[in-house]
């Protein structure tokens, strides 16, 4: 993946909820959100019920920049749901942090919502003609209104929400909280994940298992594409009124590139995913080479499997800088090429002399994976082939992720070899989109692929 | 007033807009906003519309800390609206920072109020009812759905404003701006001021008129209660089906404390009101006295209309700490009575061995009152007759400022004997009643005394 | 006083310390620095000896930015000194922020100076001839290489000290703080100010006596002009090894301008040195006119008195805008003359159609005076009669404060009628510098003048 | 090595200079510091002369944190040196920030240093007696009056240097500005790391050759142990007076941990060091095993050399959270177990009914290790052998890092079958102290071991 911030593609959001009779709901939130922080780095929050009473806290950093221990103390509480948000642009981000938290005809609500609508101008074209405003440009606004139009027609908040997500076409992985209920819900298609896990009597959410690992809790199951799960002082209830029989539609860059390594996603681990990864491209296209380096972190997994398969041995080949993140003053115009070598060191001992296979898990314009393979060459790599663990893109995502448009896609724009010559490796190859379904072999559910062929799940 | 922070009086809100076909409009409601920062010190915001499009910025602080150059570059525009904010309590305070910005059936709005309504609870729950969600606790929130429900029925957003605040009950000076109009509002009892005034081409719309005198603007008129002003293209339109022929209600608390003294309000001079109101005291409660001294700032103009009218000397006696912000550390329970210390020096060459008249503009729980007395016996005055600039508080406010409850007013609680001995003044009298009305003889309106009768202009 | 911060005048320096076995010094150098703020809010800091271990906090910022709740219970102690500064410019400010803290050969000190040396050079460059080194800019640093030299050949700190002392040349107003000693040093010229108090057991010094009054100390004297005062255990000695016979040489500016009017200086009350200049002003320059108006805040004892003199009735006709603080963004270029606007307001009421005689404490380039003459011509004055309660500067400072050279001086460039013109005022007059003496009735020491007359009691 | 960072070691500096007659020297020193980062996270700080002229930031807090672009811009100049500093505890650090500025005879010096003097208490006291003052508590202000004094006898400042630096006895990599010259100096037993580079024109120093890579740089050559390399518009000219014969005494525990895996010290790759280290630690302890897995990021290398040499397959069995910094905020008594969970995640698709050896740099107090062991129980490890890739810690460090006394070392304490049930590990083996020599086979230089063997280079 490329490295430079303004070049790589984000997730945009991750989400974390718990109710714990043991109090202190708050804390563990926080840390489940440290372990989701890799979904959204933008901005982030908590909202907590404390004996019925909602308090909240949100803003754009880091969750270590917004939250300190006197803000978590004054949220505790016996619920609890948070938000992890990557934005697009926009001056006005603070507004967009979510949980959103509202008042509306039965008391108050928390909605923290990952994944992307694809009928959102649809029903706030709708909406609006009823009256309604927005304040935010986020989806939680909208299926908020959703819930709370709903609600006046429903005799409890699950049921209001059952019947509001009927209308919402898109991605969507939600917890909503009321004063005495925490609510999880998945879109029918299954987008995004989200999971549920135990901790002695706590119940809790999460968009990947390693926060629930994070905050010792186990895993307990996937919430089911389509499913509404209700937590109600410890008793779980599950509304399956929108599970659909079609096959789901996970998408399968989260195995790629979005989820952390140690998480499991619909009993597939990601890390095993991404090294099978490796494996198929050893298969496919094998490289004659002396060595094979990942690019950190999220190439290692892959350049393992290639290792692996290939019996060419693992190397470490590069060094990320822990250090730099967004108040890093990126070099001007002149000395741009020179961004990737602070945040990449190249190890002269690994690569001089040597023919290197370099396994990256995308590619998007193409720009670092230049500037990487420059970086090899100057350290003494004799030939640099490139591997890529995941099929070129060739179409925009509109559920969750900011894959970009086609005309910002370098295998769009670009032949093979073109792209080869503009990256300025010896040889360059994609894992193949037929071998894709390999790489999740213990996966349960369907994929979106609609990245790598352009058709999606959704019509719209 | 009385000092601590914790214990004065607040003035809810201050509003400015402009529009300028010159540009720069978000600087000149900046320098409004600092001319009207005594109306509110905990959030300031402004919205601004440039080529049709809406900015915004708006955080808890003080303008001088919440804007800096960069962020007014960034906002700009040909028209503008600003609002400062006191509030009472509460940990989510920066969602209630105005201008409310939002997306409607038509497009953007920013809506800045100052007032309070007293029908909100009642409207709320009418929104509810049909769905509405409501993200803040502000009445702006309340308003803006008014305004885009109204919206759907009627044919432009003016017309959308005025159908909308017939049904507000309350006080409410209001600025509301669409992608090309400036409309100013003014609920029909005319409790909040809000004035109108020119800058060459350009058309402003102030609190309070020291805010047009700041900008360089001058005070054409005030905006007339029950009246919508509405600007567009430079054009002035003026609706006014909500004025009704009864009397108006400005607050009168307005010239005797919140104003600030330079501005002028209905065709009446602050500081000639306040000047008057202790002439007036001077005429209904003599004092045998050497000096007259007022406490800063808010008793100093009193304090000279009633040496003037009495013939004793004028003084200044007492020194504020310009220093002392929100920031400073209170002392603690045991020292409690040194913070006035800090707050006000007395000056001793004034004060010593004379007889003392100290004006004040109002006792809300009569602490600092007795912290001041007692200052000034150190400081080595014989005796300290006070007085004050305005009736007796025996009622809270309902019209947007904190004036307390009942059992929290000191005059509601005791006999003036007994405050006079809980204060330690040797005499006390405050301005009789029947005189408020000859304290503003310049005013074109009628008053609301609602905090000192009990009874307001409108029920509830 | 000019208003604007680039053309004002500035002390440089305020000290506050105490020695109290009741502990909580911090806390209380806290509140005494707060008293001092007017003079020097670019940075501060806070020394104290808890169980005689040095502990310290400094920064740039006013009192109430760089110093919370926890800062000072961390500080705590039985011994404490304080400091506020002024600074001219330049970006590595915080490196000299006070008090100064050091170890030397007998342990730890802590020096914080008010004033300025003439013989720095002299002194920097014999120091550097010694091998020192020096990491700030400021004069402490310079006294305490020479205490600890000194420190050397002498038994005690204190008699290091007055050695110290001895080669310093210019004004200084010391607290020095070791383990176990407060020491309170005035240099023999008598420049700054430093006064002594009392708060039961303990003991206090302060640059003014109006920080002594908002700690409820009382003051017991000056610190004579070479006097060294030393507090160990709650016993005070007095080194006057270092007085000399002549007489002292108080700057007077600081009763025209400097000073917070509740303060006593030299048994002269600032407030009535300010009424007295108005009254002799009245006397030396009368006016036919109709009011007569101070600029606030430095301008309004002095217009008292004018007025009490000339029985022409005193006003209110300017009101300033207490929130313009550091963070205020100054028009731009085409709009300079808009910054007085928002600084201050003209009152209307007060000037219309009236002759004013408007006073002010002191002219130093005239770019202020003239915009308010304007402003007062605006709001509608016949006349405006300027009237300023101190003689034209003629000279710069050398002594701690930062009027700046001849060049800069409008009355060094321009004639009265020159000045007048600039200024737009229809009269323009200073204080007689033969009556500047009648000003201090009551001081009990002798001045220096050198900023009015360019003859300083020290040659250099 | 351990990760709460309260129970990790830590290096105390890096150090980064450049004299490059193109400018902007200031913003390489910043992406060198990036580059260094790892060496110190606690304060930095940039000094650059500009046409002779001094200036300088510094401040606590990360490069990222301390510097935006229009510091850097402020700073810009042909010669700069840099620092970033780690420091043990204490309130006023800021005062320690680094490089240390200073006035002294002849102009302005800046001194960044690298290392801890073992002599300390006697120079200061020396200095002392002489009447220095200090007012920080780093060796660099020692240095700095070493070379200050000696400047009066020396013709230029890099004698002053060479005789200066005859007096320290300890660990010091130093750079040295003066208006015309930079000056690199590496102690006579070469402790810590300090080597030249060049980009074009300009000369470059670091502490590692990482920051050489990272700015585009090449690495010449190391500074020589008891060299000063003196640059002068662009002339380089080296003194060896203070070089001795005897071997050098590097720190062996830059290898190890300390130093970035792409550096290159004396010759030898860190990273090749780690690996080999893991080698000849499989050829020492060898375990029957499954899988081979390191404690990111630095038991990595090791264990990819331990995989190679034994045969087990290497495997990715822990995930670091790259997200945890100084803001996070660790979990309560009652759960200090759980603050590894949310640093390290376990890969259970990795270690599940595995035999895991599981390889760390080194252990302190054995905390970290208990706990991870238990992480890898818990995600079914079947097995775990710990080993360690360096010999275990026998006393602390006095020349530069944070290696703590022998009471808090567990190694100190207990024997290698208590600490194996301590930790709950299957088997646990250290780096044979006989192996060392072999892990470095390309150095060109002696080593320091002390902290395994209590043996120094230098008496004290």
């Amino acid at each position: 993946m490329e490295e430079e911030s303004e070049l790589s593609i984000h997730e945009e959001c991750g989400i974390f909820g718990i109710w714990d009779p043991a109090g202190d709901c708050a804390r563990t939130v926080y840390y489940g959100l440290y372990a989701l922080q890799h979904r959204g780095q933008e901005a982030c929050g908590i909202a907590a019920i404390n004996d019925r009473e909602l308090s909240f806290h949100k803003d754009v950093g880091l969750v270590g920049e917004v939250f300190d221990a006197g803000r978590l103390d004054q949220l505790n509480g016996t619920m609890a749901v948070g938000h992890v948000r990557y934005a697009t642009t926009g001056g006005n981000r603070r507004e967009n942090a979510q949980p959103l938290t509202l008042k509306y005809v039965k008391g108050t609500l928390a909605v923290a919502h990952n994944g992307n609508l694809v009928n959102t101008q649809e029903l706030r074209t709708a909406f609006e003609y009823r009256g309604a405003i927005f304040q935010t440009t986020t989806d939680s606004e909208l299926i908020a209104y959703a819930i709370a139009q709903e609600r006046l027609r429903c005799s409890c908040v699950e049921d209001a929400v059952c019947q509001a997500v009927k209308g919402l076409r898109g991605a969507y992985s939600l917890l909503v909280m009321s004063p005495q209920k925490l609510i999880a819900v998945r879109d029918p298609w299954g987008f995004r994940p989200l999971c549920m896990g135990r901790r002695g009597e706590a119940i809790l959410f999460a968009s990947e298992s390693c926060a629930l690992s994070a905050v010792g809790a186990e895993l307990v199951r996937e919430v089911e594409p389509g499913e509404i799960v209700v937590v109600e002082n410890g008793e779980i209830t599950s509304i399956r009124e929108n599970c659909v029989n079609a096959s789901s539609h996970m998408c399968i860059f989260e195995y790629i590139y979005f989820a952390r390594p140690d998480s499991i996603l619909c009993g597939q681990s990601v890390h095993m995913a991404r090294r099978q990864a490796g494996r198929l491209l050893a298969r496919s296209s094998p490289a004659e080479a002396d060595v094979v380096i990942g690019v950190p972190d999220s190439g290692l997994d892959a350049a393992m499997g290639y290792a692996e398969e290939s019996g060419i041995p693992y190397g470490i080949g590069l060094v990320k800088n822990r250090y730099v993140g967004r108040t890093f003053i990126t070099p001007g115009q002149q000395s741009r090429e020179q961004a990737v070598r602070i945040k990449l060191g190249a190890l002269r001992s690994c690569v001089e002399g040597k023919r290197v296979v370099m396994i990256d898990d995308s590619i998007v314009r193409g720009t670092t994976s230049r500037q990487i393979v420059s970086l090899l060459r100057e350290a003494g790599a004799a030939q640099v082939h490139m591997r890529v663990s995941s099929p070129p893109f060739l179409a925009p995502c509109h559920f969750g992720t900011d894959i970009p448009d086609r005309d910002e896609l370098i295998a769009c724009r670009y032949s093979m070899e073109e792209i080869q010559t503009l990256i300025g490796a010896d040889s360059l190859a994609f894992l193949r989109r037929e071998d894709l379904h390999q790489m999740v072999p213990d996966a349960t559910c369907g994929f979106c692929e609609g990245c790598f062929t352009g058709t999606y799940p959704i019509r719209f």
